[in-house]
């Protein structure tokens, strides 16, 4: 959140104070702003100070000036801007095409951390401010104050049975019936997708995974010895069914299926229920076990939850991986894993490599998670990153060069931006960390080099000016080279 | 799992999903249903939809409507009686349920824990009275207070750094200099030993461990597809250097050693410097890395800490795994390795299975490790458990059949006891359990049938008298078998 400092100009305060209700939708596009005159009277100024603050709000296209009617709040200029391309179904997936990608995620990592962030676009998390830190640390005290052993005593080994409990409770929402003894507690989403792919693969084997896909994917199977196969996706509905039914018949093979149908990373986009529906079905009736990765789904666009993948599941076929790091509590290393038919071995893997997660964490995240604050939470989470996802797209339209394509997905954290013919994103991303702005160039999302003109925006953080100047500024890099 | 059938009418799949969620116990009773409104918007179905489906349940007698609040889930008319359980489809024998020795594993912990224990000789920690509970409570409460948003926030990458530190600190005292950087923190000392054998071995591979060694680790090299090679010990000076010297001879393909030189478990022994020594150069001059588990080396028989196979190491060919809880907090799932040449590989393969842990429970031991709370810590429990290790060998002494065999080690917690031949250890661990004494018997401690006349004691709980009696219950079980 931005903070007016006391040396500001008067005209600065006052835009300020404009620009956060236009931003946060309490003054909505269309809406007449203050005249001039209210302003000198509202804010004990003169005309020219509130002048210059309209003005300055015009410039920033907050506003535009309608003649002999004064200043309305603009609507999204984002109508001129394209959507996403389609991929080539036709280009089939190249085994040839393997690089490996470990080298570069720690390069990237590192690269990252080597300088404070001016403005963070890379984070796969929002805001600390957008979590709730208070209710978290209440139910974190009063886990302690009410067991006082609870340090030295050890954890039960099949994870706490009232978090499992809320959980089970909420995954009815999307669909599913999960008693707790379906559900196995790991240390984050990540964990979980380890213990799901070691259940059904092994090194040398093949699993089939999205394209763009999250790089983390890529390097937990390099790490396990397996071997992705890039299924392409549309940047609208995801993973095609049509694509990856071809490469069951060209890759018998195929051990796994990794999917992430909503608004997945990079993407963003949501897969239609028709195609979750033949998803799980054509996993089915191949024989292929499909992992699903749930990390945004709970930040929908509205409020009507999305169905799991794991909901269609009749047979147990379906490995649902959930994260409750990004919506809930980036610093509590929590996630969970159904493992269907093969729960009782992931069960085994996850004690076999980590042993229980440890007590305390999942009693705060159980207590909140039982509580109405957890609804309150999402929707108000959801709410501020669909502004700042919006506000970001606006501001990726008016700076970025001529050709660069977007599609605004109605919910999760995430942009994937196609940037012109000409224009490439690492040494965007270069250029970017020499001035503190942290992008995701889309040459890590793939073995491939296919998404060399892709950059992943998160949108978790306010978009301050800072981070408006920084947007304008990669727009200007993207632009110098065309 | 029940499944919904496309052909039923919207209103029987609403009522099929939570039908399954009443009858799991998932919504218990009292417990109030969506409302009529939020059902419809959470299915997308008509409101005559969703009311039709609550009738339906109410008919059934899982619902009760009460005036003007809605419907609430009826309590069951068979008080405390659980209804038949379904037969469970997905339980047909399939290899995706293949858990190994993990069977043998998990059927040993969950008889252990399916009745309360009236003496627990079983547990490889200590009485929760025995570890610092105020102390480790009280850096956990000031570190939350301290930063708010603690769990909101990401914990640093490499771990944190004050723990890195205290945990360097401390290990100079075991003879090694190790800078924050050689260490990276992990999920407990399990997660530290599965990462070490990751970085330097293949599935397939041949690992050299001791004989008997702590099932936990047969259990990881299995889950791992690695296959474990017992080299004999000797009950007093550990892993034989001359047998470990033949086998690599004989199977020239060993990737890895892996030992428990101090307080091993189960043997309990300390291994003489002159071999560690030796071991380190032997193990360097094959060129096969050595991987040290440190579970009980801070619970020596005397104040002057014992050296580390570590503190041997010129080249990095020594891979150190040490375990926090056992020693310090078995509620915090602390551990960490260091990697030697392998530091790299080792960091990367912790990230990718499970990313950094959390921030609390390191500032809650970073902050116990580096106080001189930390050394009476250690003195206390050091000499409480001598007290309760030489306490049960002399009950054992005077309770147990002629011909059984044990050396009290000078520290640790485990004692090793050897039962005269006819006397079999499983049979004594059964009996044993149906009267609430936990043992583990030896046949857990390898993959050979080699210690089937073996029963592990844990020394970790006070000598109450119920526990003295427990023990002389055990001889005459034992001496009713010769």
């Amino acid at each position: 959140m931005e903070v007016a400092v006391a040396e500001d100009p008067l005209y600065q305060r006052i835009a300020q104070h404009y620009r956060g209700a236009i931003r946060s939708g309490l003054m909505p596009a269309g809406e007449r702003m203050p005249s001039v005159r209210s302003l000198q009277r509202l804010h004990q100024v003169s005309l020219s100070t509130a002048l210059q603050a309209c003005r300055r709000l015009e410039d920033e296209g907050l506003l535009e000036a309608r003649p002999r009617s004064g200043y309305f709040v603009r609507s999204l200029r984002r109508a001129g801007m394209q959507p996403a391309s389609e991929p080539d179904l036709r280009r089939a997936p190249d085994p040839a095409q393997y690089v490996g990608i470990h080298d570069r995620v720690s390069d990237f990592v590192a690269r990252s951390e080597s300088r404070p962030a001016v403005a963070d676009f890379g984070a796969t998390y929002a805001a600390g401010s957008l979590y709730p830190a208070d209710a978290l640390r209440a139910a974190a005290l009063r886990a302690l104050r009410r067991q006082p052993e609870l340090l030295v005593q050890p954890a039960p080994a099949a994870g706490d049975l009232a978090l499992r409990t809320a959980i089970a409770r909420r995954a009815l929402d999307g669909g599913m019936q999960l008693t707790p003894d379906d559900i196995t507690i790991t240390h984050g989403c990540i964990e979980a997708l380890n213990v799901a792919l070691r259940a059904v693969a092994q090194p040398g084997d093949v699993i089939a995974v999205e394209s763009p896909t999250y790089y983390g994917l890529l390097q937990v199977l390099e790490s396990l010895g397996l071997r992705a196969l890039e299924i392409p996706c549309s940047p609208h509905t995801g993973l095609s069914i049509e694509a990856l039914e071809l490469a069951f018949d060209t890759h018998p093979g195929i051990k796994a299926v990794v999917a992430s149908p909503d608004y997945n990373n990079p993407l963003g986009c949501v897969m239609p229920d028709a195609d979750k529906a033949r998803l799980v079905a054509l996993c089915e009736r191949r024989q292929v076990p499909l992992i699903e990765d749930d990390t945004y789904g709970a930040l929908g666009g509205s409020d009507v939850p999305l169905r799991a993948l794991k909901a269609w599941d009749a047979t147990g076929n379906v490995i649902r991986c959930v994260s409750l790091r990004k919506t809930i509590a980036p610093g509590l290393r929590l996630g969970w894993v159904s493992g269907g038919r093969w729960q009782a071995r992931i069960h085994m893997l996850k004690f076999a490599q980590s042993r229980a997660n440890e007590a305390l964490p999942q009693l705060t995240m159980a207590e909140f998670m039982a509580s109405s604050a957890y609804d309150r939470h999402l929707q108000r989470l959801r709410r501020q990153v669909k502004q700042q996802r919006e506000r970001i797209a606006e501001v990726i339209d008016a700076s970025f060069p001529a050709g660069t394509r977007l599609s605004v997905p109605a919910g999760g954290m995430l942009l994937w931006v196609e940037l012109p013919p000409g224009v490439q994103a690492h040494p965007l991303f270069e250029a970017a960390l020499m001035r503190g702005i942290r992008v995701v160039p889309g040459t890590l999302f793939s073995n491939t080099s296919r998404f060399e003109r892709f950059v992943r925006f998160s949108c978790g953080h306010p978009v301050t000016r800072e981070a408006e100047q920084a947007l304008r500024d990669l727009g200007a890099m993207a632009a110098a080279q065309v």
